[in-house]
């Protein structure tokens, strides 16, 4: 705390993102990283670029990668933004689409999701719900159909995989423009749900509301290339909707920075855009890999959540998740514990390559012999 | 306009970039960016870092970068920010020094400065006073002595190009702290300015405030990649101030983005902040390419204003600021042409090569024999 600091840095409860160990070697199966390399066109994308004019401004609107992301799903350039990760997209969906002030409504969230969501709300003061999961951690729809601010989760959520229905999100999109409120489909993971065969890999699955942006103007999905794109560490996300959202998010983001997305990243998520073959055998064989996974430790008594991600929601009754977490880390392997109410027994772990997860098996054995 | 957008997008005035033409050949010398390559190291390092592990995130902190910015510029790592562009290190002050709402003091800037300020203001819902330059264009610093939400202006100034004496900056931090403001100094420029000679190349300019943090907690300085370093595609700057300042920073980065700045810009910005023989040289080729100019326009009954960037604000007496614009365009030459009431006779002229500026210098000889 500081004298210099103002009312909105002080009321501040900042994002912990998971950690990144710049000193020992550990397999990371805490951020949902991809375990294989991004397309080798990224990188002579790059090469080319990096080679070519960095002295001058990137172009503000990024419209080679919003005309490769369109062409590969279908929709019209002017209906795509990009940002800089979809955790810049999400922040400008909170300053541009939800009311700010202690007067408004509330947007609503479910209460174990992306726990980025109520710093976002915080950020730029919208009030804002939760709305539990059921027992069974699906969403409630029903409770959503309420007068609100607008409504945002993850599909498949995070951190629990589970995929929703998106003909019964089409209904709730339906009920929500009837009161002039947006419904914001987080789609960071989309691209591992079943049926992805017909999907735009790497950017966006079969589940995917973004086919319906033209019917219905209030929905907004978020999509990144650092998951099934293997991009994390180049920080390019986007978000597809109707022209009026598109409109509204570049208003905010010609407040904030004109140019969000450099040369390099641009380049390199045009190139993985439109290598859908590659994508579309890392992702299969990331899927292989989970269900292999997730039978090995529900032979070893663990639930395990339905999952439509890269990722396991797990926990092995009469075992704590934060005993669990320890256990691997001290055999070199990082998962990720969320310490919430209903969250407490759970770990989160990232689908890696089948070595990775024959010691991850090996190790939480190990673990659970020994707590 | 849509019913979908809340009321503070209804409310922005977003800032409007130089034009990036992506077309026909231009010179461009309407966003100030360098005419000259960056450091042949840079292009190395992004290579390398495009050729390891894009697939993981990027160190949230960027503190390689930070470390190199630090070891140079001779404060601590833990003094030093780094963000997606000086843009963005900008926006973020905004949002965490300056108060918001209807009773808040004012934040100042000068009537005549970057125009992204006002912007930025809007967005987090600052409230801002401008003051008046005097009428040789410089900062009336007196009139910043009175209760105020803090002060923010260039140094040197934008589209001006004048510098201020640093020793009287220094007298109005103290002033500002005495009440817990912020001074805010931006030192986009401030490479470019005389006495460089012992400057921290490409990072920080003789006239700096940087040197002064240890002794005045509330002095932040906000620098950039762009323009010195050649390196405006690949978006990176930071900011230098006392430890308060930087964690303030850092909660509203964590409460916006966690990775603000990609692998490959943080590796490129890294490697040019440790090649400063190389931007010296770049540098004192800039200034001497500008002198020139600057001594053939005065030759043609242009005014000049004073620089000590790597550009130029000139006007000819009898002459719109529109008609020059134009006559240029038509003939190649973009430059920056600022419609405001005291600026519509002026035109901000990037220094290029030498090359650059004698086809400039002939075409607006052209465009005065034609108007």
């Amino acid at each position: 705390m500081s004298v210099f600091w103002n009312s909105r840095v002080r009321s501040l409860k900042p994002y912990l993102p998971g950690e990144q160990p710049r000193d020992r070697k550990f397999i990371k199966l805490n951020t949902n990283e991809n375990p294989y390399p991004p397309s080798p066109r990224v990188t002579e994308a790059i090469a080319r670029t990096a080679g070519a004019d960095l002295r001058l401004y990137p172009d503000p609107a990024s419209t080679a990668l919003r005309e490769a992301i369109a062409e590969r799903t279908g929709v019209r350039p002017e209906q795509v933004f990009a940002g800089n990760g979809s955790d810049e997209v999400l922040a400008f969906v909170f300053a541009a689409f939800f009311e700010n002030g202690g007067t408004a409504e509330p947007v609503l969230f479910p209460d174990i999701t992306y726990s980025f969501y109520p710093v976002y709300a915080r950020l730029w003061g919208v009030p804002f719900e939760t709305v539990p999961l059921s027992a069974g951690f699906t969403l409630d729809l029903s409770a959503y159909r309420r007068p609100s601010g607008g409504v945002i989760f993850p599909n498949p959520n995070a951190p629990t995989g589970i995929l929703h229905d998106p003909a019964e999100l089409l209904l709730l999109a339906r009920d929500l423009a009837a009161r002039n409120r947006v419904l914001v489909v987080d789609e960071a993971y989309g691209v591992f749900a079943p049926g992805t065969g017909k999907a735009a890999f790497p950017l966006s699955g079969a589940a995917s509301l973004l086919p319906y942006i033209n019917e219905y103007p209030n929905i907004l999905t978020v999509h990144t290339f650092s998951k099934a794109g293997s991009l994390a560490g180049l920080r390019a996300g986007f978000a597809a909707g109707s022209e009026p959202l598109i409109a509204a998010l570049c208003r905010v983001r010609d407040s904030f920075n004109s140019y969000p997305l450099d040369a390099l990243a641009a380049a390199g998520a045009e190139a993985a855009a439109r290598d859908g073959e590659y994508y579309a055998e890392t992702t299969a064989r990331i899927i292989g890999t989970r269900e292999r996974t997730v039978s090995a430790l529900r032979d070893r008594g663990f639930e395990v959540l339905p999952s439509a991600a890269n990722f396991m929601f797990i926990r092995r009754p009469g075992k704590s998740g934060a005993a669990l977490f320890a256990g691997l880390r001290k055999r070199g392997i990082l998962a990720r514990h969320f310490n919430g109410p209903r969250t407490a027994d759970f770990l989160r772990v990232s689908a890696g390559t089948d070595s990775d997860m024959d010691f991850f098996v090996q190790a939480i054995t190990e673990t659970l012999e020994e707590t």
